[in-house]
């Protein structure tokens, strides 16, 4: 299974607490593309060391929003969307070219991921863009979502995505994050969340009941005290 | 000789009165990049419209300052100016291939154009950025300038430029815009002036000799009362 | 009745077509406080124009979207919404103050305007941020909504407002600008529609009902061509 | 001598490490106004923390470039630099009439700071601005500039301000920070400093004359690992 985190979200003098020493245990790197999170420099230089480190790069665009780090839903056409999407790949695809490297994926961010994974509208805009701009892309969403379904019907490659720290309701969607128990908090019960993905393609709900889900990908955090430890964990999982 | 002007300068609600009905009368067009101006829906509809005339296309990057319109001069870092450079030209080449064009050359905007025209760190920032990018682009920087050498000698090609509606000093550089006299503001004088430019690539100065230029390409406006028919006429000259 | 137009939408070297003439023929004015639209300069400029008309100024807070002009629907939280409300007020309020003048009230913008108009989080958020920057202030806001409510129910001051350019639905509420009949298009129409409102505080709904509303203000048009003439004619109405 | 850092710097999701644990050692803080730093949340509980531990409240407004945390030269025309200390002054000051508190002084940030110290036009638009919006305010600039000698000819009250890690030159100008000695490295001297401008108001040059300077206050950093450690010392030099 592919391990992928975000990277690159630093802006200006303000950095994200992301460590390089964590890129030898994923596969794939999601940069950011100067919208919600990344400047010029903090893409050229995150490109270079995801190139050192033999990573999947793929794309990471989201909101024109700053200050709300693209988490906060915003309400775009489609005809928005399918340009921010273009612009955002476009810019980062420069410097992937001129750093030697190959883009591999886009994985839309935040509010962007989770309104269009199951907003058909939404989703065809994003695909129609990934399509137009390179159709040998891989897009990164929602496992089980309409967008994976949407896509793969168009023929765009699709990893689906599971989350190392979210919790599950019981029909196979994410908690909301507006939820209490959105996260997994307790580190122990996440290793063995992860480990169930990674083993058996399996979450437990919180409902408690066990499902099968269909996942190509999961996404780790790559900031926070525990980042580093806890990808080495997943790494080990993986190896095994 | 090339007759460019700026294109695509609209952002969001807010609409700069580019007419398309000016582009039967140019050559080449540079579009702004989404930084001092331009927003993805802007750039992806004016690299249609190029596209549509067969006029040149280039990039036209500036300064991260959309209030100031790029034209406020800032201090930057080479290794700043070289990322702003790589983020705008990647993003608007998106649109370019995905609308099945080419880009043909990049023009710095604003304050980005006039500080870098004689200032060799900037200049060179800007010129490797472009030869990283793609070395086949062309150059478009003030006639005469430093940059212009700079690039030559490093193998880019250039397009020296003189513009319509300035005048120059008994040296051969712009009349500051500080100076009351900067803008040519009488049109049956900008006529003759253009005219001077393009048979005889000769401008008259301020003191009133008469200079010869190196100059590939012309910049004329493409906003304002008389743009369209100022375009007409000279492209009438041209013709003749 | 009071009548408002919204101003000072300009930004930079972005100019949006309000007209100084309109001022003499409405109330009051809501000037943009740099979120969405409006930048220091054209602020302070607005201030000096409503000054010298004498109209009532508000301020007119919008979401952080310039590029969406406030108008796209934006997820925020109460303490987040409050801030801004705080920030923009506080920053319209030095303009005036300097000049001279008084803050007379306040008018949320596009998506925050209708978002905020049914849904009690955000409204309390944005009444309780205008009581305790200054309890004197007049809330304008949607006729019927439930943030009028809300906000007379805790004592602030409000204006309840109508739309000269707007249709309505059965139960009295605006049709959504997503429907094509969201707006009054004929200017004829308009006109009787903005008499009805004036004289008999009532509205023709689209399905021919005729309903009463409660209005203190009616929101007039500052751009477009047709908007000084309009204005005009309804400032008769209001003398007759 | 008052004793002032800068606070409130984060923005959205981005965190600086600004410790509220620094507040009981310093007398003054510059609370960013949300153009180089800060947003509307952060800064009310900026204001917050600042009247609970009772410290002076600056406004500490910067250029308009978050991507260059305000440390970029930029060239603003006069009534571009009136105009968005107007505004910055004014959002701040909503804040903190809200939290009960009064604004005390004015300290341009960064690049607006230092260029404005010795450039007579500059420097007037931030003295009018200041003046027009509360004569009673402090202007906090550099000691022995051309601003604080016009400041005070017009009637504000100014404290001339000096640098706990900043190298001074044989004129008693700062140190560039283009050199590589501008800023006072080694911890012990730079406490050594601080006691010779505490208690001497004297600064020992990088050619090792001893200047004595006009101060009313020290700029210390509330960032940075040693921080709070350093405040402490500071404060123990005061009290004795």
């Amino acid at each position: 299974m592919d391990i992928n985190c975000d990277f690159g979200e630093s802006f200006g003098a303000y950095t994200l607490a992301h460590n390089e020493a964590i890129l030898p245990y994923v596969t794939s790197v999601n940069i950011a593309c100067g919208f919600h999170a990344g400047d010029p420099m903090v893409m050229q230089k995150t490109v270079q060391q995801a190139l050192k480190h033999q990573v999947n790069i793929g794309a990471h665009p989201g909101y024109p929003d700053l200050q709300g780090f693209g988490r906060r839903a915003m309400t775009l056409s489609a005809q928005e969307i399918y340009a921010l999407m273009m612009y955002q790949m476009g810019a980062l695809q420069g410097f992937v070219q001129v750093a030697g490297g190959t883009l591999h994926h886009v994985k839309p961010h935040g509010a962007l991921y989770n309104q269009s994974a199951n907003d058909e509208t939404m989703a065809n805009a994003i695909i129609a863009a990934i399509l137009d701009f390179n159709p040998k892309l891989i897009l990164y969403c929602l496992s089980g979502s309409k967008m994976a379904k949407l896509a793969k019907a168009q023929g765009l490659a699709v990893y689906e995505e599971v989350f190392a720290d979210r919790n599950y309701n019981a029909d196979g969607s994410l908690v909301s994050r507006q939820q209490h128990n959105a996260m997994i908090e307790d580190e122990a019960y996440m290793l063995q969340h992860v480990e169930r993905l990674i083993k058996h393609s399996q979450v437990q709900t919180i409902t408690n009941e066990i499902l099968t889900v269909n996942a190509q990908t999961i996404c780790i955090h790559g900031d926070g005290a525990h980042a580093l430890a806890f990808a080495k964990e997943v790494y080990q999982l993986q190896q095994r």
